[in-house]
């Protein structure tokens, strides 16, 4: 090496190292694939705050890494193994998640998404939150599509994708270091088939210490050198305490609609839950929300005495849609609802394509997805919340089908 | 704590404490999802028995469970990673088990049941005994049935269903305190999908120090909300040195039928054997079991010399049907016996079902299994067990089929 | 045991040891189903070379065993876990490989070869050399053949078949105790299915030290009692910097035709290459190529500048057909052409069973399949190995087709 070279970097380390002593955030590698890195277990505590790895153990779960982010007020589950899906939020009595009869974190080489008819997704569905997609998100059933010759091809679609089942490649945990010392727990899910999509997404999960808010901070692109359709659904679930007979949603509804003849029968009650009811059989409802000037909307539920509320904000330019899944079944099989932000409805991927919400990504062009969570107590607190949407919503009547939209 | 509660607890304890002390078996947790317990290696040892656990490692057995209970004169291989199959059972020149083409113990993330048209499942097979079952346990094919909307639904089954390729959740050993003390090996696999089965199989292998007999004790239970069908099949194999030319397989007949067209052609010597021929193409039987006046049957298989042999012996009112299954094919193939006692027979589930042979479990039901199974030497042995299952018989002639049953 | 026969043992050790002591090859088990082993790490240093392996961590390469063999010039992974594939050579400046838009080393139990309508084998491609097989080898599709009881039965099968994401059951590295002291790293991998092919594939890859060759030395033997078919295509995958734009690919060619009327519109060049191409659809050659009067062949990609080569040598009896792959794609899509001596054409198995290409092993029997490759550098050293080529084509025209072929 030149000797004026070694100089101009130790010039350069000179006034960096002041610098970065200052102004560098506290960056913590727990799994990398590009440097063979994987943490069994791992911990860091600050005032008041944790961030901790565990590895799980037994049956399905062997082997599955669980990333816990406590902020103090929140406990936050990511689960790096399962595409960065979130397990849980838990708040003191209060929690996001529901009782899925699957109850193991199950690894996704036990997970054969091609079983039960392409249903074999269901098999490890049991978290707050998984995203749907990359590719398609929707259900399952033969999507046909242009072979790029000419011609048209077709494929069987399984249920809501892949990306909830693929290992985050590379795992981080940030905490900045300038206030509010917000802590990061990011990781990178790469999609990427020869001739198939390649796409990206850059998940991040983060939270300040003592808020009871959290953010999903996501970035999809477009690895490859030709345009991609992509898909994304935020399946985010919730079962009891919130979720009861007489807890509620709320959205800000520019349009409403069934999404089978049998949502439809129950259209007039798709704001309002019932409690666990034995042999309930699913009620979907599409909704095209109504958005503020800065195209915010959002959606809250709360449990039947109005005094314990989950929230949900978002863009409609991100996410255009939201999907309200019923499945207020028995306890045993799953007492749920689903509040569901996305890029378009849960239709396979055929029907989306035909109605114009399956968007696409040119040669690496990038989609950012963000969403804002916040846990409320109190008649107040949710009120509040409650009546932000109200608020949206106006003196705009919604437009409500009572029939499923034809396709 | 009220203290008055208190009191009444330290008052139990006063008189609980000594029973616990004297009587308590002894429990150990080798795995266990729900306290993130997985133990790689184990062992307990007592006055000429021992029960040990290891980890396979190598190839396509990377990471599964083995366990070996040793009771001073049989040594008996379970394996937690593949739904509590047993694997093979030793002593002294004789053994339970095979030599399957498939020699590792397949870890469950390498097979696909989906794949070689549903016939994925014998890619690993190769144990003494493995469940099929509990959603379905037959061929693979189409299987219709109401979609409890009304209308019909298909689902392609895949051959013998998932149990045996599901990794036991929890798994302990117990040593009773009292005597005969005996040594247990206990297991929970879930079934459970989202929008699917919610099955639990507890299942127990057990045996007495110094006994050339074993038990195993299974429990199968609804824990979903809705009703549920299920099946079980206890396909329980034997291969050489117990298989061989001129061994003979011994049943009380009820009924007797082949399975189809081919096994029709040999029924008259469907309870003795060939030895070891290339290119045999399998013949299966069909058997409805006489029991004696508390429901008991059972099954002996002995080698031509008439001096090794196993029983297996089980409740009719549990299992009321009994397949045998003959494989006599050249040893590097498969040479092979199945003796199934099971809920039904090996048909696909839409045959089963049809034929009134699928049982349901009611929310919270439980259905037990017990199959008692023994080794045993020199003639006079043998000739006592045969003479058990020829006196089931009695009188009663067996109702011969000489074609399959129509379906 | 008689005392004569102790003497005679005794005698033959004498004679044995020194023998032994100075000539016996050292070995080193890596891996051993069979006695239980799996080495997550190791070293063998020699002068100027070595042999290591180590596991992979984070995301989809999660416990990925990664052998690399320098042999002072050559650096060459192998990989056990996925069927003893090579993932790359390095040498200097000089690599075989290619930038698959699949980067980690993916592990099997995270492949479904079935997913995508059978092209799941794409999942995880991105080697240097993937072996396809052994029961099948081509596209995916349906399958038709006789069910050996008089009547035909179908298969769908899977893009590239199964071995080459099987891990290995056996791996050990072997070094030469005889000049040149060649390092010899062997696998076994099965094939085995119950109801299915019985197949072993032993496999070496080895190296002397300081040579810019290296051999892969394989055996596929059936260890069935029945006849079985089999396939195998030395899927060898060769991009930048050696494959670019005007880089050359040279074989001896008897005859030559497109896989597909696309292929056919540019079968006049189907030696040189394109540069990276957005949206470029593969086009596929068949070659029969010609060879000595030992049978040998070979075929040279060189680059545009004619300085940089890769070859490989082999016997048209062990493997007398070639195809040549050309998917001149962007970078991001996969840059990369496909050198593939094979049994047959990759065609779906019946198609290549009508043309006659399909061999069988009868029971007990093996083939041997041996390439040579090598690194050339330098204008000189490419001449030499071109000249090679030229001179097998000597003054024979090579039969062209400007069709595909009928089937």
């Amino acid at each position: 090496m030149p000797s004026c070279r070694r100089f101009l970097i130790l010039f350069a380390l000179l006034f960096a190292l002041p610098t970065l002593s200052v102004h560098a955030d506290q960056r913590y590698v727990l799994t990398s694939a590009e440097q063979n890195v994987q943490r069994d277990s791992w911990k860091l505590s600050g005032g008041g705050w944790s961030v901790e790895k565990k590895t799980l153990h037994g049956g399905k779960q062997e082997g599955v890494d669980l990333i816990t982010i406590d902020n103090g007020v929140l406990q936050i589950d990511v689960i790096p193994t399962r595409g960065m899906s979130i397990y849980e939020i838990r708040s003191g009595d209060m929690r996001l998640g529901w009782d899925s009869p699957v109850q193991e974190i199950v690894h996704p080489a036990l997970v054969d998404l091609e079983s039960r008819g392409g249903l074999g997704w269901l098999e490890g569905f049991n978290e707050w939150m998984v995203r749907c997609g990359l590719e398609f998100a929707g259900h399952p059933g033969t999507d046909e599509f242009e072979d790029g010759a000419g011609g048209t091809t077709t494929r069987d679609l399984t249920l809501h994708g892949k990306i909830g089942n693929i290992p985050a490649s590379e795992v981080e945990v940030v905490i900045d270091s300038a206030a509010p010392h917000r802590i990061r727990v990011r990781g990178i899910v790469y999609e990427k088939f020869f001739y198939g999509p390649k796409l990206k997404l850059v998940t991040e999960v983060s939270v300040v210490p003592g808020q009871e808010t959290f953010r999903i901070d996501d970035t999809v692109e477009n690895l490859g050198a030709v345009e991609q359709e992509f898909q994304i659904i935020y399946h985010a679930n919730f079962g009891a305490p919130l979720l009861e007979s007489g807890a509620k949603v709320h959205a800000a509804v520019k349009s409403l609609a069934p999404m089978d003849d049998h949502a439809a029968e129950s259209i007039d009650g798709y704001a309002t839950y019932l409690p666990p009811t034995a042999g309930f059989v699913e009620q979907v409802y599409l909704v095209e929300p109504l958005a503020d000037e800065n195209n915010r909307t959002g959606a809250v539920l709360h449990n039947a005495a109005g005094d314990r509320a989950a929230s949900m904000h978002w863009s409609t330019e991100q996410l255009p849609y939201l999907t309200i899944w019923k499945n207020t079944a028995a306890r045993e099989d799953g007492y749920v609802t689903g509040i569901e932000p996305a890029t378009g409805y849960p239709y396979n991927r055929k029907v989306e394509r035909a109605a114009g919400r399956v968007p696409k990504l040119s040669p690496g062009q990038r989609r950012q997805f963000t969403l804002d969570i916040g846990l409320h107590r109190g008649e107040e607190s949710v009120k509040t919340v409650v009546d932000q949407i109200k608020s949206l919503q106006g003196d705009d009547q919604p437009k409500v089908s009572r029939e499923p939209p034809q396709s």
